[in-house]
């Protein structure tokens, strides 16, 4: 007889249209045994350590509706399902084995028995923070290296703009753009972020967009000749300011809009859009999926430079399931100072 | 002595906002001595022919303004400035000399001094209607062709949608979307247009936007599997629209957003935008100017599909300096059957 134990969950407790808060979820304490059941051949059963908070998971807790139309809505009752790093408990697929540490998706609960282990990716080195899987070395990792690098077409002494700049993304993308000899400026909405951004993340300047009644005058302060690429993660007005100092043959790579994910309903109207003919703009929205089969080619390039000491990078650590709902949804009020992880177990 | 001719003008009144009028031009007879001045050496006099109704040239009736950042406003009291085709009456340029026939840059005017004739091409073949090098031989061919061939990526059997379908670079685009293989609907502004995109253009299916309350069920209709590429000539609602309707991984070449231009104090909000991101549409503005060394290569390319009789093209000749203010101003209400000319001369 397998082992049973404790198995605490965060469920989603209905979709939910506007602001999400703590109340659109529940935490439950039931129990699970140790087993992979006979109908789930292939699967692994993982023991959670660090969940990752991302933005695009909002846009899960809607119902169905346009204008999403990629990321599957959450089940209300279920568990929260997300990106995190675990420990292989049990396995009965070929490619994984009991101890093995993965990243990849999994439930927001303490164990979660995963029957489609093809999207888990195995941890191989674990001379770094295992959280940075969650992170710098995960997804968000990757959607900086590869939406940089492979959609902006940088060049060196290029001018580069990056919103929401002190999160997992934006803290990489400017550091990329860095190391490849781009002036780099990023916004941010607190003191401390833009402190952060200038003295941590060696950006060129950084500045708090909420202190700023005029986007567009910030940036031309910024950016007195314009701006050849912005790293877009939030949409809306910022996206109208932006555009307006773009140079011409201006590259916009998009991997977000995070303004936009609690108003779905009701989308901001972005005006200055003819500008993309006149300056003769590109955008190009992607998902960081479409890189995954290349993710090796990421992770050579991006451990050395961890290990050289040449990336820094900031996590904010919320401690136990039970803080993950707020943890998640301060994403959307800019409450986490760099990526947001929720620690599940020390081990 | 030299010659002195009547010399009819189309002036700019003054700069506009909102919708242009008539009343916004004045008609002036003048003068002009057929020479070339002292001060004007390597320039040459030109007589024109045709003049050229190209949309973006109401970009140029505002004052100098944001959004617009590349459009050269026109000089209030100075006659419009356009594209056109000419006859060279003098010229003090070693590539031009007495009776070439050129399109390019030209004044609403029976004879302009021109004095960059590097902004003049000289028409080797005359096989063809010389009014078709406004149009299908000259600026919007070349619009059409690059934006088509060199940004949409287009592959056989990919569906393609396009705005302002029958217009000068609509119809050229839908044609050469279905030369190559693709799926063509266009969207046009009465049944009679409609009626030339199917019959005469043989795009596959077209409608009239106007009578469709509702573009994204239209749009549904048309492609129940979705657009690859889209030919933007209109922006605002139809642009949103189709982000609704585009396939993942979609493209947008844009050459123009015309249902702007109008309203630049009042621009119209794109909503949809995130679907860049979910989609991994890829948005691209052009300025055709950008393509105007590679210009041998679309003629090349054109000249014998008009010969061998592969490429349609429809004209809508406004006869006489005086009609032109109303056959420009036509434009945005769509008064236009197909391509926009003024005739300013037979000869």
């Amino acid at each position: 007889m397998a082992e049973r134990v404790r198995n605490v969950q965060v469920l989603l407790k209905n979709h939910v249209n506007g602001v999400p808060t703590e109340s659109d979820f529940t935490i439950v304490t039931s129990s699970i045994q140790l087993q992979i059941p006979d109908d789930c051949r292939g699967g692994v059963l993982l023991k959670n350590l660090y969940l990752s908070c991302d933005p695009y998971m909002r846009i899960r807790m809607y119902g169905k509706q346009e204008p999403e139309s990629y990321f599957e809505p959450f089940t209300p009752g279920s568990p929260i399902m997300g990106l995190g790093v675990s420990r292989v408990v049990l396995s009965s697929h070929p490619d994984f084995k009991k101890g093995d540490l993965v990243w990849g998706s999994t439930g927001w609960e303490e164990y979660t028995l995963s029957k489609s282990p093809e999207t888990l990716y195995r941890i191989l080195d674990t001379d770094v923070p295992l959280s940075y899987y969650t992170g710098i070395l995960g997804m968000p990792g990757a959607t900086a290296y590869f939406g940089f690098h492979d959609i902006c077409s940088p060049k060196r002494g290029e001018t580069v703009f990056i919103s929401a700049a002190s999160g997992a993304v934006g803290q990489l993308v400017g550091q990329f753009a860095k190391l490849l000899g781009c002036y780099v400026v990023g916004s941010a909405g607190t003191q401390e972020k833009v402190d952060l951004l200038k003295n941590k993340f060696s950006f060129d300047d950084a500045f708090n967009y909420k202190e700023e009644h005029d986007l567009n005058a910030a940036l031309k302060r910024y950016f007195p000749d314009g701006i050849d690429i912005y790293f877009e993660n939030v949409g809306g007005k910022m996206l109208d300011a932006v555009l307006l100092n773009m140079k011409r043959g201006g590259r916009i790579s998009a991997c977000g809009m995070i303004s936009q994910y609690n108003r779905f309903e009701e989308l901001e109207g972005v005006k200055n859009l003819f500008l993309f003919v006149s300056k003769e703009i590109r955008l190009e929205g992607f998902l960081v999926t479409t890189y995954f089969p290349q993710l090796q080619k990421f992770t050579d390039a991006v451990l050395p430079l961890i290990k050289e000491g040449k990336l820094a990078y900031v996590e904010d650590f919320s401690d136990g399931l039970e803080t993950a709902p707020a943890a998640l949804i301060g994403l959307f009020s800019g409450r986490n100072v760099g990526k947001q992880v929720v620690i599940v177990a020390r081990e």
